[in-house]
């Protein structure tokens, strides 16, 4: 079995280590942190499901105050692993590297971190094939994974050339103090890196657009403008693609899906850890022609919506799955996604 | 076993059907609800924990559009149960309590209905006596469940005499967007009517204060002045009596929890369902000293506080305990409350 | 000298007075409000700058009470103007109508009515000449005319035959209390019905686009996809036609104008009544090229965009000049907008 | 006349510069800021009211480059006269104040600065006196020069002893991008500053207080506790000193005022310049008995409510009147404060 690292128990970190623990074939072997940080503290009051190891020795005593049992140290870990997701601060994770090298461990580095710090920029879907035996990975943020989730949806079903965005960029987490916005939009200076991001793992395709960001905690909205060469891709032919994938939930307005804050209650009310959702989610209201292109609208979970597509990067460098259909489809089981897929409904006929 | 019935499956029902299933000497019979809400539609996704039955029987469709099974009507649940809970919207309680009347059951209503809907306004801690054998309890709101637990416990120690109060209301839950407000603060009338609802629990004190409307969806704060007359409470004297309290959380601002935004995301980081939780929490760095006076700081999270008082409740009106010390205890012990209390750590030596 | 009546002291109303008394060749006559709201008290305490007509004579006392003065009935006012600009809740503009009809007074009503109350929907660069001599007008929104200008400004130059937009909507007025929106994105069903009037005011053109409302209160932003069939347009070219036009203020990122807070902080400190701006912004640093197509953001005030429009109104439905160039030219002169044109600095070389 | 100078053209700076220059018995020379920021390019859009001073000589090429015309130096300007308002940011006064003492001129700092920067921390109405001649004075903060107003006007009444606040504070202004909370709300230690200030301006008083920020821009509210040793303070007796005081404006939620928006907003319809307002605002119905205390609700605008204390400083400094009394009518004529107390209506019979 794959044995599994987590640097970081931060946002992303503690949801990599509850995703990994899924995976029937991978063994999660705990998780790394600098300090007794309220998420790690929740994780004692839970009952310590991972093995927790110490970054920084000197901080020890910081852990037995509260009276957090610890494993080992950071060395420890780096040296059961086969692979470790590291979930750092953006630049942690350079200096981590060295660590990794030295240990002759493969790495799957966030998108904070540089492109130049991993053999490959990674999705799941659009470019599983060059991660494959990879020594390290580089996911893409929270947004380019949901949009390429879309656009390579269309992609592989009609071929995509151009893609045009606006990002209305939700500006901090819940439980973030450090980055609020308040009462204000804030523009950021165009192109955005998520077209950057898009155009480097899909190389074929044209991108570009526009970011601007909101005060509000949950889930991005992105609207997407899709071009194809080939053919005009119809209201109804987009929905044929996103009603087949599996980590995309068409939803609508009509069904009461309002907007983010639905999106954020229904992932609660279905009593998932965290109330997170993986799928990012289409509302089939906002699908609109214009002129030979297709418009639409997605919602992207900002916390989650990478843990699947990291795990796939697992299954690509560690040699588990030959290709992005066996290997997403393997995630998606152990993750218990793509379940609203086959409820039947209105949406699902 | 006492039979329950949950009366409305939206943001508070849904957690009473929760809170009530894990209690061991009850059984949960069901929930109804009219439509088939997103609330609904996610219980269908997480698998029908629970038998659902019809309020009314025009909109059976609906359910069977969506393929949401169903065990039978409202009557029906009616019938099978001793008591029911009733979550639904303000005033439809009050039409419901006919039915409830003509089936000889119990019932619980939430903090919207009007008092003289009930025998008895209700408590867990403050007056679970009054509820003893009680036809029709009703429970006190959220806010007021809160503020009643800290005046309560520093009353049972002490002794109060006076209460003043300032409640900054979250004005939205997550999810809601029919009653937001952006960037601005909303007074309310003094006094508000948080106070003469403690008054009329405890009639002993004399309370007053003042409410304003804040944008943010993520727990109320109250800060609140107490007087007793028979002791000047210190500090130490006020968190000796918090410290033992189960429904109470002592948290700091040095420790990381920095607002209201912290406590949620810590309960997400608990994994708790729907990301809850039942402790309100209290600012040990709050607590000041005013002339012969104490005043500190608490978080009321809205959508979980009043479960817990309304199991209590349930024990009240059912005979279950004799009195409030054995019935919280009870309640606490199924729901998990106080773990926090006995883990060990800076705030718990 | 035009005689022009105001029909509604609100949010619109006032600055439609304000807007009207310093055209020096129109006579303000005054206005009409139905009961002494606060705006209503603002203008009797800034000392009665205009003539305050009633409504509803039932309501007198509640004048006195505030001891308001006042110069007549509505009756009185419509009899004395030779155009009234209708700021009413949408609605009551069609039971005024009637009214209007009546006096034989021409009358211009604002976007929330629907398009049958006017002869012709209008807008004061886009179609000035479809308003000249009319009975009735109806102007565009708030986001429509700042849209129309921006889209107008490139179709004069270069010919546009396509449009694609995504509008991030404040949702709430400063001061509103009753539409606000808490940390939430909320969705309208596409196309909005900004683009069904864009296309309505310039039928050549195709439209649509997608709508997101955010809770902010200060100033829409849109981003806007243009595609010409006759050239294709690059950022140079779309600056250089932007730039000549007096309603849009070319503003960028980096020389501090971060987001929408930013023009409103910057309307206010130019010592605007009420700290309102007549322009539209738009970021230069935001112009991308797509393809063929351009793409752009800007920032439309909600609150005063629409007067100068509206006052161009007046110039075409008396007859006041021949041609959009003619009449915008003078309402700009009067309201003092394009000063920033001929600012010399870094944007105006 | 006084010669008046303005350091630093920010948002305090720049409201300085207006109420000096409304001042008939002073006299602006001019304005010092270190860069061409927006509001300075906001006066220049204005047409230069006021000379501007160059703070840095280095960055000259600066205001060249967007043409803003200035009128010397820094030190010219220290030069030429008799008192110096300083609204740099924190920790620049301090540095400044070497070259205030080097030209032997007086200098009066906002709160930003340290107590010990200046000789007296002051207050127009409570400590008017202590100000009088002095060298160097440093004004309260917004918040706290809105709280002492309220409470010395109640002490000069009746005699106050003890305070207990809530501070509701507004995260940010309008325009700032760089300190917002997105839905959260964010505790401070208590007590909070503003009562430490108030005990150092008021020592015969004992104050202590809890301070919760908000994410909103418009206005904090502070809820007030008073108590009096000498006389139960009864509303009707707190309204009657309340509606003498000319800096103190009554507002209820009947009328119309439902919160701190409304204040904004109102302002704004008054036209005065910025939106500002320099009362506090008092909701009648916010007031309420609490035993023998006295309890109620304020609105700060806390852009432009230090900017009247601040003129009473230079009037203290340079012994231009005897007592606070004639120095705050003076201030108070020339800022045309104290209107609405003579305005007939509901709140003034």
């Amino acid at each position: 079995m794959v044995r599994v690292g987590v640097s970081g128990y931060g946002v992303i970190g503690q949801r990599l280590a509850d995703g990994v623990a899924l995976q029937e074939d991978m063994k999660l072997i705990g998780v790394a942190n600098p300090s007794p940080s309220l998420s790690v503290r929740a994780m004692k009051e839970r009952g310590m499901p991972y093995d927790l190891f110490l970054v920084d020795d000197k901080r020890k005593s910081e852990f037995i105050d509260y009276d957090i049992p610890f494993s080992g140290s950071f060395t420890n870990l780096i040296n059961n692993v086969d692979v470790m997701l590291d979930a750092t601060p953006a630049g942690v994770g350079a200096k981590n590297k060295v660590l990794y090298e030295k240990a002759g461990i493969k790495a799957i580095f966030q998108g904070g971190e540089k492109n130049t710090i991993a053999d490959t920029f990674f999705h799941g879907y659009a470019n599983y094939e060059k991660g494959i035996g990879a020594k390290y990975l580089k996911l893409t943020s929270c947004n380019t994974t949901g949009l390429i989730r879309a656009v390579d949806c269309l992609d592989k079903e009609y071929g995509v050339k151009r893609v045009t965005i606006t990002i209305i960029r939700r500006v901090a987490d819940p439980g973030d103090y450090h980055r609020g916005l308040t009462n204000a939009l804030k523009m950021e200076k165009a192109p955005s890196h998520q077209v950057i991001d898009l155009m480097t793992i899909m190389p074929h395709i044209d991108a570009t657009g526009i970011l601007v960001n909101t005060p509000v905690t949950h889930g991005h909205i992105i609207t997407i403008l899709v071009h194809s060469d080939n053919v005009k891709i119809t209201k109804s032919m987009a929905l044929d693609a996103f009603r087949k994938h599996e980590r995309i939930r068409i939803v609508s307005i009509d069904e009461g899906f309002l907007g983010n804050a639905s999106l954020f209650r229904y992932a609660r009310d279905l009593c998932n850890p965290r109330g997170d959702m993986y799928e990012i989610a289409l509302w089939e209201d906002s699908i609109v022609e214009s002129g030979d292109d297709i418009m639409f609208a997605i919602n992207i979970p900002q916390e989650s919506v990478t843990i699947p597509e990291t795990i796939d990067g697992i299954r690509a460098c560690m040699n588990m799955q030959p290709d992005s259909k066996t290997a997403t489809r393997m995630t998606n089981k152990y993750l218990k996604i793509g379940k609203h897929l086959y409820a039947k409904g209105k949406n699902n006929q």
